[in-house]
């Protein structure tokens, strides 16, 4: 399904950051659960996404060189997703992760026979705060390596921290701060009185705000240059920040079309978990009086399976696909305005693939 | 008590970073409660030890302007520092911070009326743990500024945030979670099988390190060179680190010897927790069988406030104090050698002083 050009570019993607992390692993934290915690989602690999985004920008606008002297901002723009996913599961208690283990679940596990089930548990959670700390640490001090090799100039690797943590990390963290308010304060079916634009403004905090940083840092590492708004960087940081409000609307349709085994969790668990998503509203609004009022009652609420079971096929039923799949649409109808100033190469082919796979994907 | 010199550094030092922060603010997180979590230790004051030190070793290196220039280096560790403190906080069930509520307990109170303790209560700690993420992204861009004045080198604000990111805040995330590793799995009264070491180690980690990073980057900044093993800057760290030490174990000792008042918390938390320190462990050692049977069966256990008042009774009659103290010294006098190094100045009579502080303070 994907494209085999754009496999194999994620496959070297990956292969270049990971040997990156062995020759320059990250400092040894002790005691070995806290490195194992801080690196096990990494470690277990990925599609790499923000990688392949922050080297093919970086090769756009610098060439073959640029793109190689990337590595260490892809490695840490991919940790520092990482750390946030760490955090994200404690806080959502999601005790799985694709399928497996989440970090604070890993750690508990390892604990319970010995120490019993609620120490071992508080351990776990506390692991995993400190692992994602860590973590967050590991990934930046990779981007303070960023000019050691010579190409980049030291104050663009400066651009880049400045950007990372004092704008779009800042953004992303706000993003899922609204989202757990969300959740937890209105939650229980408390979704239908947000505004469509709320929750694509959360989704770019939580989403589009880390691909967005992966375009523009490579963008200034292949310019060599620290101005963020440069014409191409913008463009591209625009394009990308588009595409990822589009991953994410795919993936809320995934929660729903997809299979327990694809996904590596029970589908249906944003409608269990009350979590706002365009899918659900725009299928709310279009629902009967009576499918309302249904939902209303269930979504976030109900534990009863045949309940979340008749809840999804109310949101199937009633137009938030589709709806959801058309405002996808136009965000990538966007992205594609922004490549307009990309001068055509068979990176920028690589790009169009990218695109395309953000939203024809099913994980 | 304070020399008044220091009391007028620290004082200058205060306002320093306070203008910095007030003149170029962080970016704004929402929801609001996010951002008041991640800044309300810093808005409410401190001692601010680590940018003392930090802009004194620039002085030392540099002179006046390299001791101005050092501002953002100042402001973003202490801000690093706050945000280890509102994730130790959450792990060490801290309702309070020195007589104020603790992040997770103040963003809680503020919802507890309206959606019920339950829920507010997870609500706080999820704020909490965003704001310390988002309080490290915000000391970070602090430190991806500090060559934005041009007096400090790209490859100097570099370093320092290598430095920071990729050594000395992992030990200090290392330490911080054997301490909790030793408190939750071993604790219950099992901080006699630590040995003297491996409790300094700790020390090291969770105190020690903030201030040697405080220190040498200062000197970093200083010398306009990011070499730190130039024997000034390694003096200047390992007297920071000795310091540190000191401070610890002087905290230690306030932590028994206070009054409730001072501290802003009970006296004895730290028998009544478990924590396992020095002062604890050398009079254990030197107590007699019985008294060792009552402090196993005790420290980190018993809730009786009368216990625990016969336990800290113990601790003060066999010595640990005195052995403490003892140590302190050793470290303090080590501190006197690194100085060896450093030529005659005011600046040189200011870091006496605020080594003298270290341990003549009673807060």
């Amino acid at each position: 399904m994907m494209n085999p050009e754009l496999t194999r570019y994620l496959k070297e993607s990956e292969e270049s950051i990971l040997s990156l992390y062995q020759n320059k692993p990250p400092f040894p934290l002790s005691p070995k659960e806290l490195h194992e915690g801080s690196f096990v989602y990494f470690e277990r690999g990925g599609k790499r996404l923000r990688p392949a985004i922050c080297r093919l920008t970086a090769g756009i606008c610098g060439g073959d060189e640029a793109e190689k002297a990337a590595d260490p901002c892809a490695l840490a723009l991919e940790l520092y997703h990482n750390w946030t996913l760490i955090h994200d599961d404690m806080i959502d208690h999601d005790d799985l992760r694709r399928g497996k283990k989440a970090v604070h679940k890993l750690i508990s596990d390892r604990f319970t026979e010995r120490y019993g089930k609620k120490t071992a548990d508080e351990y776990g959670t506390d692991v995993a705060l400190l692992a994602g700390d860590a973590l967050h640490s590991a990934s930046v001090s990779y981007l303070a390596q960023l000019s050691d090799s010579g190409f980049v100039p030291p104050a663009v690797s400066l651009k880049i921290i400045s950007l990372l943590e004092g704008h779009f990390g800042p953004r992303l963290i706000s993003g899922e701060t609204l989202d757990t308010r969300n959740g937890l304060l209105y939650g229980a079916g408390a979704f239908y009185r947000l505004e469509k634009e709320e929750i694509l403004e959360m989704m770019w905090g939580k989403t589009a705000a880390l691909f967005g940083i992966s375009a523009l840092s490579g963008a200034l590492i292949g310019l060599r240059d620290p101005d963020e708004s440069a014409p191409l960087a913008a463009a591209l940081t625009r394009f990308a920040e588009h595409c990822g409000i589009a991953f994410q609307l795919q993936d809320d349709i995934l929660g729903i079309t997809s299979t327990k085994e694809t996904l590596g969790k029970p589908i249906g668990s944003d409608i269990r978990e009350g979590k706002p998503t365009l899918l659900l509203l725009s299928s709310y609004r279009n629902a009967s009086p009576a499918e309302q009022e249904f939902l209303r009652s269930t979504v976030g609420i109900s534990k009863e399976e045949d309940e979340i079971c008749r809840a999804m096929e109310i949101v199937r039923r009633r137009g938030g696909i589709e709806e959801t799949r058309r405002v996808a649409a136009e965000f990538l109808s966007k992205a594609e305005e922004d490549l307009a100033l990309v001068p055509d190469s068979h990176r920028k082919k690589l790009l169009q693939s990218w695109q395309g796979f953000m939203v024809d994907r099913n994980l």
